[in-house]
């Protein structure tokens, strides 16, 4: 591995508080592949892109979010819990950590094509291959410690607001993005469902079906956030 | 908590080759919320249903099966990896289970409301909610034993025709059910996305939009095989 690229790695665990004293080629090797995005692979032979550190780091994050609110609220049910989880494992909550972390300034990409075509969403990708490589390097428990400090702090007040409704969400994001007068078209399809299209300045920006108008809207809604945070 | 209740509950985990005669009643009681419908809490007070447990359930499935995948296939790509996940996480799959092992036999409900509305979802529950409760007593490696006896067998082979897309495999559903007739139609939205229904006798199943028209059907096909799964 490229030295300067393996020194900016250490300083990413030593600053996350890993020891790196002992870590052999093998176990690097994860690291190396957690910040290798696919245009990079593309380019040189032989390297592996992070996306499927991403799906393993994924699954670990949803696991251990969804222990730790469970223990912490033991008397609570699973609509909360689920839409507490999807608060926190959230594409934007993520992101920001891999920005503060400082995850993004060591991604090897393609001729800067990561930070040309930076999203939220590769960001939060990012974050999830790291945390794919913290488990298979130092363990499960090492990422629990990890996400404690950097992703479940203060879980007992997380504030409620993060739980809004699909709809107040898109909302908020298109009103920071300067767009206005959101728009839902409901349509009643004849089978007992309702659709529901999402539009802003005659644009479709997400289309559900529910058994309600409201159900439809919410649906709605929830792909509208999803095509706009891509 | 009722004798013969403890009874049926301690054949199960038994036959399941778990060990029971060290079970506090705390521990006792996570496997009766496990087998507790909802319609059974709501004429029984101080009782509570499985749902909470089903979350904790599936969030440690999807962990650990996605764990098996990784370290199984290490050179797999990730859209594979989920393809086959999802595969494996698959209501009927877990539905079938929930059956096999005699779950559904255990379940507490009011006045048979179990039985009279029973879904693959319903029984998919179930095992994700004995899932949940086996990690709460016996811990994490416990859970890794038991699915890889019952769900993961023979992961090496694990054939790929589960592995269909979603079209192939609302078709099949449908065909399964004696409809026939299949037809997606296609609308371009007018801001580089394509819409797509997937309609039976005129009636809509799914709606799904994308950046291709393959894209928006397969999209209508997934939404559609969720609501036909229901």
């Amino acid at each position: 591995m490229n030295k300067d690229f393996r020194k900016q790695l250490k300083n990413i665990l030593e600053n996350a508080s890993f020891d790196t004293a002992d870590l052999t080629d093998e176990m690097w090797s994860y690291f190396e592949q957690a910040f290798t995005h696919k245009t990079y692979v593309n380019e040189h032979k032989g390297t592996k892109s992070y996306q499927y550190l991403e799906f393993l780091g994924d699954a670990v994050l949803q696991f251990l979010v969804s222990n730790a609110i469970f223990w912490t609220f033991p008397n609570d049910n699973e609509g909360h819990a689920t839409a507490l989880r999807s608060a926190i494992v959230d594409r934007e909550n993520l992101g920001r950590l891999a920005n503060e972390l400082k995850l993004v300034d060591c991604v090897r990409a393609s001729k800067g094509a990561y930070n040309n075509g930076k999203t939220i969403k590769a960001d939060s990708d990012l974050f999830e291959s790291f945390v794919g490589a913290i488990y298979c390097v130092y363990g499960l428990g090492a990422v629990e410690s990890f996400i404690e400090k950097v992703l479940l702090v203060d879980l007992e007040n997380f504030s409620n607001s993060s739980l809004k409704d699909p709809k107040s969400r898109f909302q908020e994001l298109v009103q920071t993005s300067g767009k206005n007068d959101i728009f839902y078209e409901n349509t009643a399809l004849g089978n007992g469902l309702f659709e529901s299209r999402v539009m802003i300045d005659k644009c479709v920006y997400g289309i559900g079906i529910g058994k309600t108008k409201k159900e439809a809207e919410k649906a709605a809604a929830t792909e509208a956030l999803k095509k706009y945070q891509q």
